[in-house]
């Protein structure tokens, strides 16, 4: 048992749908309660806190902001080392440096200390739940799960499928992929927090047997997420329609295979067009924006207002794309996120920012009833942000005068060192790494 | 008298004309020998570190790089507390946050305090030098001026001129504006390492009267750098083609006054024609970069390798742009200007990113012969870069295996927490803030 007080920030609903004024909670005293099983209590200002909770030590962040733990919707772990490869663009990139690191995670030990430096990242920045790409190898996903399950922690991933275009040590089967894929879902599915994602790499990098076999898993766990990438990249995408000379367009070779759906991820979705969009809108199918990558690689200028447009809405998730993307940060990529919305002609708030990295992410992950907000019956999944962890941002922090100021700030300014202390299922994880950091 | 040791790179000249290979000196271990005055009296090869030199205490930074500290080519000293104010773009976030804030700087003691928190922000960056915006009041600039020469730092500033379309606390008029300039190079040109540069704030904010008198400041002081802005955003473009209706560009209004020149620097030129660039071009005037800023307020995407087409090479030198700009960070400031360069479809290298910072900046305020290199007779203002700074930059210099992947992985992964000393005239300053900072 554990109460949590600070600044309390929390998401109802969508401010691009509700309105920036209804769709928070927040207290500038409030307190999360959390049980023994490290889910949320009670959660509300500290002045109400119910009886029964104040005889428990109190952790008080005090004017540090407490919000649901981060969750990223689009990051791969065995690229968490190579950040920052001077690709000259997406397919470039992938086969100098991807494919080559990739192929080091068959090694059991090797993915085992990677998993655990993986996850650390994720602590030090305040995400708490992810939705990842592994590598092909079985061994690969067996140790990032394995260490999530050692930490609580809520990481949805799978096995990649990839079965063409690729080194061989990168690749397997429309069977094998399939067989293994079916194996591991027996192995890890649903075990404490973890989640299998069906993740076929790109059409490129997939026959049309996989991508049949990936529709018919698909079709026998109809619960399980999909990830996939989607329209990076203008060469990417000419390479889709070579491949598949029978597809309309890229949507089109994943709607072939049935792979369209509430649970299905599209990284980046940049180049759609109207027709792809009105697909994607009609399945409820997601984009994963991952705006410090395609930044980073000169993918191009996401349109986040135009996805959503209500003639048409197609759901946007964010994410990082480590190592496509350039920061494990949150925050990073939330202002990367502001800036490619002012770049592409309309901009986003910090309100639409926070509520994406949080109970946006959680409910198109269809996890909210379980993170994504401070609500009761939640795990106390939290993210502790302090606005004033720089001299700079302590300077800038006096200006701020409203919450909106005092978010925007933290995006645009803020870092890992932004993050105070970290939550996973109750439990403080960053002050335990920093100390282990000083040991 | 002092040695500093560790990995050492300097320019000698401009990667993008003479190639990478010939453009730097790199020694895996190489030393500076700093002389009591503060200035380098050798700097090569450790083993090579002449006889007199041996007796001197050695200040070995071991892995880490030793680089001529970094030069700000466009900044503003009293925005350095207003970065990520959220404007909706230039002229909105100028009325609503800038000349509020700005006008603050009328009293001496917030303007000395400001001075403080500002060249702290540079040193904690590495940033040694700058050509730096101030406000319309001679107080601001007398309180930056003192800082800096308390501090022995090489600060290029002067009182903004601007007597229209701006609030009456910021405005002056083309007399007092021509004559308190005067008074203050009197006071301040040349003294210790400063140098006053002429600063019209931007074409809106002068009437045509002011301009008038900029042009016989110029004339009378050809020596002296004018800095102001250009072409940074399309309703500004408009805004100044509806002032001076007699122009034919945004750059024909400057070049009417003859303030064109190779000492001249205007901030952001975006959205320049070819007749514009043509013309910069011919005069040799430099264009100030400031990707952090560009991005931030979304002007739009410099095209740096466009500008330095070699039919009509522009100069370009490169800013943070504070508080339009993100970050103190110069190498925040070379991230975002390799996004920049990779969503305009030609990229830089990190070659090209650390010369613009270093000896680019230096020449083109033509300051080269005391700053910008590590060669014997300049300054020892040095920037000392621990590529390994955090557990993710640790993880991601194990895989750097050439000095291009080291200086890549700085400019996307590094900021503040990168720099692990800052000297300036030989001085260990950024250590002795750390001290003042834990006091």
């Amino acid at each position: 048992m554990r109460v949590v007080a600070g600044q309390m920030l929390s998401f109802i609903d969508d401010p691009a749908i509700v309105g920036e004024e209804r769709s928070y909670r927040f207290f500038d005293r409030g307190a999360v309660a959390i049980d023994d099983g490290g889910q949320i209590a009670w959660s509300g200002p500290l002045a109400d806190l119910p009886d029964d909770w104040r005889r428990t030590a109190i952790t008080d962040h005090g004017r540090s902001l407490i919000l649901p733990g981060f969750i990223d919707a689009h990051l791969h772990f065995p690229q968490y080392r190579m950040i920052a490869a001077y690709g000259a663009d997406l397919l470039d990139w992938l086969n100098r440096y991807t494919f080559v690191e990739e192929q080091r995670y068959g090694d059991p030990a090797l993915a085992a200390q990677a998993a655990h430096a993986f996850l650390d990242e994720l602590v030090r920045n305040g995400v708490t739940a992810c939705l990842a790409f592994s590598t092909v190898h079985p061994e690969a996903l067996d140790a990032l799960f394995g260490e999530a399950e050692r930490r609580n922690m809520a990481v949805i991933s799978g096995k990649t499928m990839m079965d063409c275009n690729a080194p061989r040590g990168l690749s397997d089967t429309p069977e094998s992929g399939y067989l293994r894929s079916k194996e591991l879902i027996a192995r890890w599915h649903g075990r404490g927090r973890l989640q299998y994602a069906i993740s076929p790499r790109f059409a490129v990098t997939s026959s049309e047997a996989q991508l049949e076999a990936t529709g018919a898993l698909k079709r026998e766990h109809p619960d399980l997420v999909l990830q996939t990438h989607l329209s990076e990249n203008k060469a990417e995408i000419e390479a889709v329609a070579r491949v598949f000379p029978w597809s309309c367009d890229y949507t089109d070779v994943y709607d072939r295979y049935g792979l369209l759906s509430e649970r299905a991820f599209f990284a980046h979705g940049i180049h759609l067009s109207e027709r792809e969009l009105a697909r994607l809108s009609e399945t409820g199918a997601a984009i994963a924006h991952c705006p410090t990558s395609n930044n980073f690689l000169g993918s191009g200028l996401f349109g986040y207002r135009h996805a959503r447009e209500a003639t048409r809405p197609v759901s946007v998730a964010i994410g990082s794309d480590i190592g496509g993307g350039t920061s494990f940060s949150m925050l990073a990529t939330l202002r990367d996120a502001y800036v490619v919305s002012q770049l592409a002609g309309a901009r986003i708030s910090a309100f639409d920012a926070f509520y994406l990295a949080t109970l946006g992410n959680a409910r198109l992950l269809h996890i909210d009833h379980e993170i994504g907000s401070l609500d009761p019956g939640r795990f106390a999944d939290l993210v502790v942000l302090d606005p004033e962890a720089t001299p700079v941002m302590a300077a800038r922090h006096a200006l701020s005068a409203s919450l909106h100021d005092v978010l925007f700030a933290l995006i645009i300014m803020g870092d890992d060192r932004a993050v105070a202390e970290t939550y996973v299922a109750g439990r403080p994880m960053k002050s335990v790494l920093a100390t282990a950091d000083n040991a």
